[in-house]
């Protein structure tokens, strides 16, 4: 039994390469929860769900109350390929991330606190955010590169929290959201109000450009895009475009659990193309709390095991950007759904 | 006093903005230390020399007793511009790479004892090796990774020697080594010996492409590249040969200490061109130790300070790619010194 022509038959409808059989083999030898294979395997969703009914259809795994296994065949295919559980080196401290958010205590805890009654994630914008903790480490990693501290800070949708946790340091110069949803705009508008913390709350819809006295007025953006190859350019062009020029930086989240590394390589032409090179990429950066809208996903139905997360799983990675050249002008309008599940995934 | 009028002035030698400018502010009110300072900027060392004497000239900086400062203009600048000092917000159990490293702790050990007797960094080859634990935690990442355990791993060039912490864990299924250096070949193949490591030691020059048994025969390569763009290109243009095709991974330094963030898109262009996705950049994970020929350093002239460092200060960001196409035929042939100088730093 070759790994590979196993790879190439699901490749015909997914992008599927040996790597990640053998990373699924790896992950269904260390755990036999659903959602840690998800986490570990870094495959695409829809394509792991594809994926799996071909491995049962080959009898190499099945599932057990609701637990996920290899079978008797599927574990001596493992061996026989000297597959072995995978390891976990992630720093207990800092999860992998490399910052340390003890120096912001205060601002986390108040963080904390404002955030207890933020308005809920709704499936209408994609929406999902990053635990408390994540937030402020964005933060905090912003502040170490020097792209926080006096500077004006623009955020490009904003369920994350980011402008309120950034405004609590005291160290930018400015704050400025701009969201779709005012719910959320509401919320931050009354926090900053309350708190004295100046933040310019702003209803926009990324579908078109900013507003031209937002072009070019910022130092550095962050935003968490969705995951449709358009959605995603629209974040980021509207994002570049509201950099004041080279030496901005920019920042925001990518996922393995919905996105192809073919559009993680798309996006990086994209970005290189616009100007902008990439400073960082730290994996798993991003973890996000368990959405309530979760039995709603296209990918829900196609699950092998439909019980739902008891912890964490959904992660993404956080890129840094800086910019060597202007973008150029932003005029495209994208008069699609950005968040349109069937474009999002793989 | 504009920092971007002074950015323009000395960007006319070499790639300074006003980002730059404002990064060497906040160094300075960060630390008197050269070494420090440098590590802090960001900026290639050339350019920083350049930078200095142009921030000298206008009166803003000086240097007394090897110390460097800004001069009471300097600091009036950065009040006016309300600059502040830099905040270090990086992990102190894992130094900001993310890697805990303790559950290797048997196989530090037993590195540190084998590394006591390398090789010293000599000046041919550009060579300046990481830390221990920086090689150690290197082959964590790749074992985290799903690159390492049963797999077959290439080392291009090994003063780090990656190829005996790797092996000394057990995971890899075969290691091979390629080097210019017969000190290292013969090093590293009489540890081999001694500890049963298996290891395969070959000697090549980079500027030729690789024998054919050793193209597509890989599944994960590791390198750490001289710094001058063809070099970069040589070092992974037979890096990328090396691999097996798409799902297969590689590692390599970069820095910044030598390499303008021009040349870092450059590479990056170079990669995505090749079939690659760059899936991590961890900023500053590699971390090396002072190597003795630091006064015959081309920028050495130039410092404006000229105490040699007491703590480490070089330190590269670790990138990881991974293949999604094949990278196509390595066939040129780079007949250069690929560790010029002149042409290896900005």
């Amino acid at each position: 039994m070759e790994l590979r022509t196993l790879a190439e038959r699901v490749a015909e409808k997914f992008p599927v390469r040996e790597r990640d059989l053998r990373r699924t083999f790896e992950a269904l030898l260390t755990t036999d929860n659903l959602w840690e294979v998800l986490d570990l395997t870094d495959i695409p969703i829809m394509t792991f769900c594809e994926l799996w009914k071909e491995l049962a259809q080959e009898g190499l795994v099945e599932v057990k109350d609701s637990s996920l296994r290899l079978t008797p065949k599927g574990r001596e295919l493992a061996a026989f390929l000297e597959i072995t559980p995978l390891r976990d080196f992630a720093c207990p401290r800092c999860k992998g991330r490399g910052i340390e958010i003890e120096p912001l205590k205060e601002v986390a805890e108040e963080f904390k606190a404002i955030a207890r009654s933020r308005p809920e994630a709704i499936r209408d914008y994609d929406q999902g955010y990053v635990l408390e903790e994540v937030t402020v480490a964005r933060v905090a990693l912003m502040w170490q590169k020097g792209d926080l501290a006096g500077l004006n800070l623009m955020v490009l949708g904003d369920d994350d929290l980011v402008s309120v946790a950034a405004s609590l340091t005291g160290a930018p110069k400015r704050v400025t959201v701009i969201d779709i949803d005012e719910r959320l705009l509401d919320f931050i508008q009354k926090v900053s109000d309350k708190e004295g913390l100046k933040i310019q709350v702003l209803k926009h819809d990324l579908r078109y450009p900013l507003p031209e006295e937002l072009q070019g007025a910022f130092d550095t953006f962050i935003t968490d895009p969705t995951e449709s190859f358009k959605g995603m350019k629209a974040f980021l062009s509207r994002s570049l475009s509201c950099l004041k020029g080279p030496g901005s930086a920019g920042y925001f989240g990518f996922t393995r659990r919905e996105a192809s590394l073919k559009k993680w390589q798309a996006i990086q032409k994209f970005l290189l193309e616009k100007g902008a090179v990439i400073t960082d990429i730290i994996d798993d950066f991003n973890v996000y709390a368990n959405w309530p809208y979760m039995e709603s996903m296209r990918a829900w139905e196609h699950l092998p095991a439909r019980a739902l997360p008891q912890k964490e799983w959904y992660k993404s990675a956080h890129y840094r950007i800086e910019l060597l050249e202007k973008p150029g002008p932003d005029t495209e309008v994208f008069p699609v759904d950005l968040y349109d599940e069937e474009t999002a995934t793989v």
